[in-house]
């Protein structure tokens, strides 16, 4: 994080100039952007095109902790997780609002290491910031963001298209975010009944960063379109590989199979994972944050797949009755199971 | 409130199956909204309209409380108070997205009230829930609505349109939310005291009522329409009205005057202002949440809006040299002034 030489505090500015301040650096890329911040709402002009809106709320204490999550990435990732869910509806993200409850235990200085974070995403995914409200909490922090994107409306893809004999397919690897958490949280641990020793995040640099800094698959979404392939069905990966090819199966009305052999793992995942005496396939299986994509094609598009860049073909939709299943390399067969949310 | 008989714990269904309890009774309404709850995103068609979003998010101990809030009535102002937003685009609200954070204080029936009262917003004012996020927060509930709605690129209506001369126009009336607010007040702090006694609230049921039930203009955005006027700037009034009206000002690079005598004030409010020793009109001018409209016509206009239902001309444009002032009814001038906001 910058050198804080500078505390601004909040009340010096009051609500208005406090946006102003925040937003002013954050011109209208999109056509379609036709009023952005400084009105009671956005207008977006959408032709021919259908709207997609997407939103995600992060509250400090539950989906991050700012001992180790600097601010910059905070913004940067709470932009990035609203457009993976826009991805996963085969749409082009445009716009996003962002709105924030916060407490006067953050100065202006770091609000705007968040909002730089919130700039570099919408740059370089291409959205804007077209709205958003500022608030006051008593405690912490807690960011809500929506997305706005758009699509053809016979492109579009849903959770439910996915039929029987189709292939199902991931992009990237996974585990990879869990893994980054369990090492800071680690590390805060031995800090907290240490502080003398400094953090060992040597060798963990690619999990930390798919912990702190994920990225949506926009290239996946641009592969599609350059090969004129849409897929049956598609969901981003943010609970863990099983519970999400539970919601595919559930929401299209059939079953699956994933091979455990195919699901990609990188080999820092794979090695961490067994530092912590964790099975890697359970964290790519139950660990989330990884914001893969998981999507289904029609048995007649395999060839369009099968070379496409970081694409894994891991598994095929079945029929209700089988259920959903994992194929172990051992030669067994497993009813997948979701751990579920469980923040309450 | 109704009758706590039955309590289930938040824990008892986890986050997908509390989101399908909670929004299972929420038909899609309009032709426009191809796809609600249950994907990665919502879709919205929007043939040759524009796309119009708005979000607000309400803090627990900030915005509201809830020892003297029903979750019924927060459910549906959360909603209006966005939709208020919408309408002063001259736009209709088509969706809301809906996300909470909230601590395990909370049970299921407790949401379902909230949601009673989503619902009946949505009823209303004929939108559709088509989204959200629900988590847990360490203390106190958080609510972050957006609402998107549509209108005609050359009937929306900006607060950057007001040119000199323009008519300034009041719907309703004002301060009676916040004096709803501090009888409210005053009947916890007695009710702390004194437990032992009974709130006094008669003869505040309208003022009461502003405060824990607004409603949105929709029927003056009809009156519009039907008349074929198109204001040429609109705020809706959230924060007083000499906060909004300095905004339009500022926006549309104009000064304005106000006639004391020409803002509209309940008897009822007037009344209460007076028990409170307060001035009825600095009620008006800086008292928040009526949600009234604030909006300027053209001179030429004068006729149509002259006799409109619940409307007030209360002003003009000016130039901007001039300022934004007030003609009080004693004949003196004085400069307005916004009491700004000062949660941090």
């Amino acid at each position: 994080m910058s050198e804080q030489t500078k505390r601004t505090e909040l009340n010096d500015l009051g609500e208005f100039a406090l946006i102003d301040h925040l937003t002013r650096d954050f011109p209208l890329e999109n056509k379609s952007s036709v009023k952005g911040i400084g009105d009671d709402a956005a207008v977006i002009d959408n032709g021919n095109f259908q709207t997609v809106v997407s939103t995600d709320l992060l509250v400090e204490g539950i989906h991050f902790d700012l001992t180790y999550m600097p601010l910059k990435h905070l913004g940067y990732k709470a932009v990035v997780v609203n457009l993976s869910d826009i991805y996963a509806m085969n749409a082009q993200p445009k716009q996003v609002t962002v709105s924030l409850a916060l407490s006067n235990r953050f100065s202006v200085e770091s609000l705007e290491e968040f909002y730089a974070g919130i700039r570099q995403a919408c740059d370089f995914y291409k959205v804007d910031l077209v709205g958003g409200d500022t608030t006051s909490s008593l405690t912490g922090l807690l960011i809500s963001v929506t997305a706005v994107g758009q699509g053809e409306a016979d492109k579009l893809v849903y959770r439910s298209g996915a039929k029987v004999g189709d292939i199902l397919c991931m992009t990237g690897n996974l585990g990879g975010a869990y893994l980054g958490l369990q090492i800071l949280e680690r590390e805060k641990q031995i800090y907290l009944e240490h502080p003398e020793m400094q953090p060992k995040l040597e060798g963990h640099d690619y999990i930390i960063s798919r912990q702190l800094k994920p990225e949506a698959r926009q290239d996946t979404i641009e592969q599609f379109a350059k090969a004129e392939l849409v897929p049956t069905s598609m969901i981003d990966i943010s609970d863990g590989l099983a519970s999400e090819v539970l919601h595919l199966c559930k929401a299209s009305g059939v079953g699956a199979f994933v091979e455990e052999g195919h699901v990609m793992i990188e080999q820092e995942v794979f090695q961490t994972a067994l530092d912590f005496r964790l099975d890697p396939i359970t964290c790519a299986l139950s660990g989330g944050e990884d914001y893969e994509l998981l999507f289904t094609v029609d048995a007649k598009d395999l060839e369009k797949v099968r070379f496409m860049n970081d694409i894994a073909i891991i598994g095929e939709i079945t029929t209700v009755e089988d259920g959903a299943t994992l194929h172990t390399k051992g030669g067994n067969i497993h009813p997948l199971t979701a751990q579920g949310w469980k923040h309450f």
